[in-house]
């Protein structure tokens, strides 16, 4: 029955799969020391702003007037953190501490500050009173620090604002990283998220001889904000099988009893550290990788555990009330205040505080040293350790272009091998990721530097083009959330990659995105804080050709998503053809700190541009294109702007059309390869002067601007822009229909035939003679129309467009950057 | 050691944990039938445009010039399907089919064309040689149907072309259905997204007495598009546990052998349902809410299963070769187009079609009838079964503004009495669905009406305001993925709802939201489809409070991405005070077929409108706010526009502060709450004409708009009006630090202080005589924010600001719509 009270509880006695003591009785006086000492501080962060130390009677004035700020799961992580660092001292471990749990700042905050990291990275910060008093207030206080492990704290990696990413980025941190063991907190509220829930199965992408560990602590302290959590309420036995079957290893440490629970937590801790040491011996030993079993531990204690259990009615220690600032009335209430002060006061400052207001040194003796403090591991600071990737040249990967325009290639297919190139070159810092789509990317070429990691089951098919291998260069599972989890925590702790994905499903991790583009931007106003290398995320599986998968693959919003972050670090690239691509790919590799999104098709294009031309026109990021142009040296009749590789195409078939009928137009080709070339320099530092706009787009002039995406996105960058009531924007709108490539563009209107009808209706002087000019081109949409709805493909001549087929290409001047 | 060949194989003969022999000789021939008959339809579907039947030698021009469509999961989903029909009419079961898998499509479409529906729904589709000949055509084809599950498929509600949300749609179409099974083929590919890994957890909110049943069927065919999947490569032992961890029985079902499958599969789902009605009746019977072990079963089956093992050299059937058009060369390879036709007849297509192209009768009989086939269940087609939400007059619930301006309430707070009373009064069909906010979100006064359902354990805190329950209205999860999930669910099955959650992490289910648009767009052209009720997103904890939780909590651009969907089905609102709040959510509680997104703040706010007026602005949706404007019969020197409630709060102080120093000014306010206003009515039929959007911004006055979300987005829909030029857009753009919100708005130019500067800058007869005040106002400013950084806590006049205060009220003109 559901109202029965069941007997697991956070209480008592520790209860524990291991048990031992390996603590003596001064350890354990000293580890309570230590304990409420973090405790101590984790209350003075969220109320005092004054008198840090209690050493006269608290009076509200010194509490800070707005409390914000988070104590329920600061107790079980100090907990954690502070007996890890028995095992780092005791067998010089290399580790780092990832804090899942939401808003657990209080908690790594009041370990960097008793490690003394903290000080010497924000020296006002002291080890002494002053210190500690300008260490309170900054917490959650204007123009101070969240109460989130944000970018400013040292040791982190992982902000966890929003919930359900410890896990991978731990992953992502000890791929790679041999001798590395990511200690990681995971909140039993974050572990109800998608992204955490199915982030356990890393485990089956981790080699023990290549890689580090993750040692998992589920904090089960049994509360959301409002709520009980699921893991926290089901039966024993389940919560077994559960991390079993996910392919862990549970030790479970439960209680709330000081001396027992140390005992237990400190003894867990070490078998744990045993067990991943001897896994990793075994395998390294016999360079055997198998998937051992990994251990993880499930810490059940209360929530806000030390504080009071209630108070006047009220449960507030293991209950959803010691999520936030515990008491909240203390300025209304003298009552509470005394209570809070007692309750500091229980963790004894003045014992635990010396004169100055430093921590005794028999309790900072606790900690490891230098590097080896979780607060001060440089991987925490993975700028610190990146290396440049070791590129071959791109341009020696270029399509040869002899005639632009006419030559087709595969850009992507062609990109892979530089790609697979520069897999093979760094063969410990570089991964690909993708949920299952490299393939199918195009991009299948990289296997021949790096297979797909697999710590599964191997079955007799997989001899067969399995490309699979418990050591490889590229990870697939089919969750967005794991790959991009995975890539940022390679990428923060000083590595490099790529994630590949099919564009419309990239949506899946927008909020990931958005939230890795804050931790980097933040990171920019944060003086230690070392660049890493960017996030770069290349798109393809495009809008224009999801004929095939229909409707609920046809998103290319994630471009709005992206420009809509900080300028700082954002960066868009559509290369219109597979010279370009390469130009960007290398970009975008080399480049720090940014956000590069790179949208490109995956099947064969016309190829338009010889590599010098190429790199000159990313170089550029915006251009005329005078080899596609017939306005040289005057003022054009018309612009055709373009940008998107199958947007670029149409475009050009469009000027072909017109110059078909008109011979004599003066045609202005633009193409836009760097998408923030177009907005306003004030608001993004690529954006082009109003004078340079002017002089591409003219002021006055019509112009067709047939785009990728989604077409406002253009009229959002450019609404400043002198004349931009001039510019007519082409790109995808919703429509559920099944469609040919041909009959999606003419819905959208970014057709050739229908860019070159609209061009006719906006220039004036063609009103009239255009006519027969429209009616035909029209004719002819409705005959390609008709045959791709009768053959369900499209006509020929979409694959075979060719500019001399239609005896104009001599019209067009030659490449001028030959 | 990784590359050993493990033993766990889908071939052989069957291996179940249900044993039994359910069917006769007789029945084993019925059902090899009908799966053959399946599978025909399924192969016919990807390859053929004539000679449906096979009835003359394949030639290539009948095959279709395009090969698209996936066969890999089809055999698995028709196996599932046809074996549960058994029970359908055993039992008188009343199910539904829910296809997990990607491109599923030609097994439902298969089992929706053979059980008869297809021909009902579409007549031309007939069960004969013609009509099949235009059923496999117009599959994955031109004006034709897509190769998911979508809205024009009879019976479906989850077109699954995004993975991921099988289960939960599953759990949101089964909660307060308590006859409905519904039947959930889960993908192993898809089983490794976040949202599915978590779903599988909704058992702990499935209240066995009130509600219904989720049967899951893990689809273990081993492979994606090009991998292998994790939960087929790990031991038994663990994937047994993972189930069993996760709160259910998996049986097995392994195997290729037919016979033998097919009694396996007969008894295990046969066991299954059986356990459903014992737990139900246990329950029912009892009165008392339990949470079983509730059964799931793991079906086993090569990928492609029953199609050659190899081709060539190359694995097909049980490898991922098997996922999509399983021979591709076709055209090019007569051994192959022969190949084709024999594996096609193999299917006796002859002996299962009668002489006119249908269904022998004997494998019909197989079939439930009428609207117990799954493929014409009403639920897959909830809209017919739709009732109109019981909803009290919510007038009744106005808040009482005396003095617009001037009365404070809880905008928030006070809709959630509404919200309770539409709880109470629709006991039945509707649920309200958060991730663990709703009281954070101050919505807690619904659980007066109904508590949160919560089938896990109890402790004894939870007498303390637990507000858990096995039976309520509420649904709360810390996963906004399962959130959306279910609430989807409940909506394409007939019923009501709202989604609460934090406007910045709204953005985790981008996806979610976008695939959801696009199903009720499609619906709109699917005439046989009736409107369910609207997908109702309630945001609130704003990115202007977010000074408590920091930089990852701020991001109001999930209305771009909904922005971009269809105009027919997404409305955007803004209400800026609590009447309007309530007018807006009644009108989106009895909306269809929207999806609608309410943006409020949950603190207390000023009061403007007295109930009239806010549903007369409402109606309108923007509007010039005569009781704070100046510009009575006259051109305004300036427009004062706002939209958001806290935009609309610092704009209306804005227009205090100029008319303190300039009390002549003749200054227009305009409120918008329906942001599809501003965009032109041929980009959504909200919009208003040219000649209204004059008559409100003038097309040559200075326009300053204070905005909620990013600024850009209403640039972005009004780059066509006239005067867009003189539009000055205020509000968010990202920098990542601690703010009070008195200086995130100042540093956003979105505080009263900044907005009237501008105002002052943009009016040139008042570029001289401002000095003076444009210096007293930056004074103002600046003491405001020193005070704020001191204190950690914004200046008390942003509480306290009222109209009278600063005198100048009686120059504002009265309420006119009183």
């Amino acid at each position: 029955m559901a109202e029965e009270v069941k007997s697991i509880s956070p209480y008592g006695k520790a209860r524990s799969t291991v048990t031992g003591e390996p603590l003596s009785e001064e350890d354990l006086e000293k580890y309570n020391g230590f304990f409420k000492a973090s405790l101590y501080l984790s209350l003075g962060m969220i109320y005092l702003r004054e008198n840090p130390l209690l050493r006269e009677p608290l009076v509200i004035k010194q509490c800070k007037a707005r409390l914000l700020g988070h104590f329920g799961s600061a107790p079980g992580q100090i907990f954690t953190w502070m007996h890890f660092n028995r095992l780092i001292k005791k067998y010089d471990l290399d580790s780092i501490f990832i804090s899942g749990p939401g808003h657990g700042a209080p908690a790594v905050l009041s370990q960097a500050y008793l490690e003394g990291t903290y000080s010497e990275v924000y020296p006002d910060m002291s080890e002494d009173v002053e210190g500690m008093q300008r260490f309170f207030k900054q917490f959650s206080f204007p123009g101070g620090i969240g109460s989130h492990a944000t970018p400013e704290t040292p040791g982190s990696i992982h902000e966890g604002g929003e919930l359900g990413y410890s896990v991978s980025h731990a992953f992502g941190a000890v791929y790679d990283n041999p001798n590395l063991i990511a200690l990681t907190m995971v909140g039993d509220g974050e572990a109800e998220t998608g992204p955490l829930a199915t982030a356990w199965h890393s485990t089956k992408f981790l080699n023990p001889i290549v890689d580090g560990a993750v040692l998992p602590v589920l904090h089960l302290n049994g509360y959301k904000i409002n709520n009980p959590t699921i893991l926290a309420r089901i039966p024993h036995k389940e919560l077994e099988y559960f991390f079993r079957g996910c392919g862990w290893e549970p030790y479970f440490v439960e209680g709330n009893d000081p001396d027992t629970m140390h005992q237990a937590m400190a003894s867990t801790l070490e078998h744990c550290v045993l067990e991943i040491k001897k896994y990793q011996k075994q395998a390294r030993d016999s360079g055997k990788a198998f998937r051992p079993t990994w251990p993880m531990i499930v810490l059940r204690s209360p929530k806000g555990w030390t504080g009071p259990r209630k108070i006047d009615d009220n449960y507030l220690e293991g209950f959803w009330r010691a999520h936030q600032v515990p008491i909240t009335d203390v300025a209304s209430n003298p009552m509470h205040l005394k209570l809070l002060e007692n309750w500091m006061k229980s963790y004894e400052p003045e014992r635990v505080f010396d004169e100055s207001g430093k921590l005794i040194p028999e309790l900072r003796a606790l900690c490891p040293e230098g590097n080896r403090r979780m607060s001060a591991n440089p991987i925490g600071n993975g700028g610190l350790l990146v290396k440049p990737l070791k590129m071959p040249d791109f341009k020696k990967y270029s399509i040869q272009v002899d005639h632009p325009g006419v030559t087709t290639d595969a850009s992507m297919r062609n990109m892979s091998t530089f790609l697979r190139d520069i897999v093979a070159a760094n063969p410990n810092n570089f991964r690909l990721f993708g949920p299952d789509e490299t393939e199918s990317n195009k991009l299948g070429e990289v296997y021949k530097a790096g297979k797909k990691v697999w710590m599964g089951e191997y079955f007799e098919e997989d001899v067969d083009g399995g490309n699979l291998a418990p050591e490889g260069r590229v990870m697939e599972m089919l969750s967005e959330h794991t790959c991009e989890g995975w890539l940022e925590g390679y990428l923060l702790s000083g590595r490099h990659g790529l994630l590949n994905s099919y564009e419309p499903f990239i949506h899946v991790i927008d909020s990931m995105v958005n939230q890795h583009c804050k931790w980097i931007e933040k990171c920019l106003e944060v003086e230690w804080r070392a660049k890493i290398a960017s996030l770069n995320i290349l798109l393809t599986a495009v809008v224009w050709r999801q004929d095939h998968n229909g409707f609920t693959h046809q998103d290319p919003g994630f471009l709005d998503v992206v420009a809509n972050k900080s300028p700082e670090v954002v960066r868009i690239y559509l290369p219109p053809d597979g010279n370009c691509l390469l130009s960007v790919m290398d970009h975008c590799f080399r480049s720090k700190n940014y956000v590069n999104v790179i949208v490109a098709d995956k099947q064969e294009h016309l190829q338009y541009l010889p590599m010098e031309a190429a790199v000159e026109h990313c170089t550029k990021g915006i251009g005329r294109w005078a080899q596609f142009s017939t306005d040289a040296g005057e003022e054009p009749d018309i612009v055709m702007a373009s940008c998107g590789d199958i947007s670029t195409y149409e475009s050009l078939a469009a000027i072909d059309l017109l110059l078909q009928y008109f011979p004599d137009l003066k045609i202005r080709c633009v193409n836009c390869v760097d998408l923030f070339k177009l907005i306003h320099p004030s608001d993004h530092p690529h954006g082009m002067t109003d004078s340079e706009w002017v002089s591409l787009f003219t002021s006055n002039k019509p112009v067709i601007f047939n785009f990728h995406s989604y077409p406002w996105l253009v009229h959002r960058l450019t609404y400043k822009r002198p004349g931009s009531g001039n510019l007519h924007v082409r790109g995808y709108k919703e429509k559920g229909n099944i469609d040919t490539p041909l009959e999606l563009a003419i819905r959208n209107q970014t057709d050739r035939f229908s860019l070159a009808m609209d061009a006719i209706d906006r220039m004036p002087h063609l009103r009239n003679s255009g006519a027969h000019a429209r009616e035909a081109l029209l004719g002819q949409q409705i005959k390609a129309r008709n045959q791709a709805f009768e053959d369900g493909v499209d006509p020929d001549f979409l694959k075979n467009w060719t500019w001399p087929h239609n005896g104009l290409w001599n019209k067009v001047s030659k490449l001028t950057t030959k």
